[in-house]
């Protein structure tokens, strides 16, 4: 935040939509007794302004309210939830309170819910990825609310960000799962329309078809949304294939999940028939049957580096700094090398 | 909320602390032109009678935030994420935003998340489970703010609530049980001081026992937070009994899913050496290998009528109703018969 960013009033927006501030209050409180034209002449200064009610300019200079918002695509299934909850006990730890939403992946709703959580007093946010529209930075820097983007590292750096690059992380697993003779590769991935996590571990891929000579227009690729249900009607499709693949990678562990699920009603032996890999090790991946060979992202580091960042950009101790951090394989049961017939 | 709630201004802190109202505002934004003592007794005031700043009488009764505000005990499994899932769609459905905070556990930071999403403008409140402070139930009805609470059925209705009997659904899976001929039962609990779900699961087994003509207090039960790494432990020491239980009855579906793992690990069959039972129903249960028997709670369809009761609050269109669901015995491999030698 600039000490020299100009934080809208409710005399800016008197002043450039050509009425008193009487009206502009009467318009955010009594809208009834407002023309129509009136209305929307004073709501739309108030929304290119960036101009928030309920928040005058002292109060925001002068006083913090301890609270940092954070939106995550989604809360139900457990991608975000352990990196999360690391991050608000780091929060904890320096005084602040962590309100969060969900935009169930949905640009605009995030959109609406950065402006919720700014009007309600957020101190910082913290959001998913970098993928958003420029306006929404803009507004962002406008109303000098710091902001960290996490689960992503940002290719120009133009953010204060604490990820990884999906990208290179998804394609180390791709050349390890191509050493082991697999030739036959299906993936399962996320939406990667709006999702620059998914759109890199999918491209991660590619690369390293390319890189070992293989085709990567002939990869067949299901995108579904991350949920365990979506992986395994995804894995049946993929499984129809003639001839079929001998691996099935997957956008992460969720979908990987519902891959091993189905493999088990079909009939088919994991890895015997078929291997299957994941990506994030959530708590899920040791646990299933068999045990997923996934890549293992540092969730918990990720939300207590996330938090600290934050609140240093906060307290002004940081203008936003860019933290990228290390990612490693989880070898375990559901991959194997290609058995010659 | 009553129409004749009143919700304290600044006049009235003023008038308590016997300062002008100038001096009050300094106490909230200019900290450092105002003597200590004088800061002291102004803020025990605000304290006393509830008033949050940033929010005056005027906008609070005048108009809505559309901000609702859920407090969920954790973020870091899937507990709650289903049925906070189907609680934002249903808030959002009716242009509703939703704000979460998660109090690990913990009371006093519950009730500092419900001061602070009060603070920060919320219309209502969901709340997990009845047992906290009186405090806290007069502090929300002083400053009129309407409250659901979920997961739970309250037993003396004095609150609005939409959820299921706890005691009895455990009851219910524990009848089933001891039907099947399992005397040599053990439990591994969530921790039941200061959640009501848990205190509840627990006494459904006893009850249970007692009906069957066993001695509850033979009962061996080991207490643990709800992690997954929890319940292999505590299945672990429970199974290092002589004689060792013929099944083991888990508080939720993660301890569950943790006490499988480490029966496999111990070269335990399940069921054929032990049974394992969970509660909750979440989407891993019918996942693990062998699939979960536990007691299925209808998570999607709480989180809506709790968003729409929330809703018809806030619109005052209810003064708040008291909703109990059905939960229903989700009857998989992992529970079977004890078999005589």
């Amino acid at each position: 935040m600039s000490d020299t960013t100009h934080i809208p009033t409710l005399d800016d927006v008197a002043r450039v939509a050509g009425v008193s501030t009487a009206t502009v209050s009467r318009c955010l409180n009594e809208q009834q007794k407002v023309s129509a034209k009136t209305l929307e002449r004073v709501m739309k200064t108030i929304n290119d302004l960036g101009y928030t009610p309920n928040f005058n300019a002292r109060a925001m200079a002068a006083k913090r309210t301890h609270t940092i918002g954070a939106i995550i695509p989604t809360m139900e299934n457990a991608i975000f939830a352990r990196g999360l909850q690391a991050f608000q006990e780091t929060l904890h730890a320096s005084g602040y309170n962590l309100l969060v939403s969900s935009s169930a992946y949905q640009p605009d709703l995030e959109a609406e819910q950065i402006r919720a959580l700014v009007a309600r007093g957020a101190d910082g946010l913290l959001l998913i990825g970098y993928e958003r529209g420029q306006d929404i930075y803009d507004y962002l820097q406008r109303r000098g609310v710091p902001t960290v983007l996490a689960w992503t590292s940002h290719p120009d750096g133009g953010h204060a960000s604490v990820g990884f690059d999906n990208c290179a992380a998804m394609r180390m697993l791709a050349d390890r799962v191509l050493a082991m003779g697999h030739r036959r590769i299906a993936v399962i991935s996320g939406i990667v329309e709006g999702n620059d996590r998914a759109e890199g571990r999918l491209r991660g891929i590619r690369e390293s078809l390319v890189a070992h000579g293989q085709d990567p227009d002939a990869l067949p690729v299901i995108q579904t949304a991350y949920e365990i249900e979506n992986g395994a009607a995804a894995f049946e499709t993929l499984m129809a294939q003639d001839p079929r693949p001998t691996v099935v990678m997957c956008g992460n562990d969720v979908l990987a999940a519902g891959a091993i699920s189905r493999a088990k009603h079909l009939g088919l032996a994991v890895p015997e028939d078929v291997s299957i890999t994941g990506f994030d090790d959530i708590e899920l991946a040791s646990i299933l049957h068999p045990t997923l060979t996934t890549v293992h992202v540092p969730h918990r580091d990720m939300g207590c580096i996330a938090a600290q960042e934050l609140i240093d950009m906060v307290e002004k101790r940081s203008m936003g700094a860019t933290r990228k951090l290390e990612v490693s394989l989880a070898m375990r049961e559901s991959l194997r090398p290609v058995v010659e017939p």
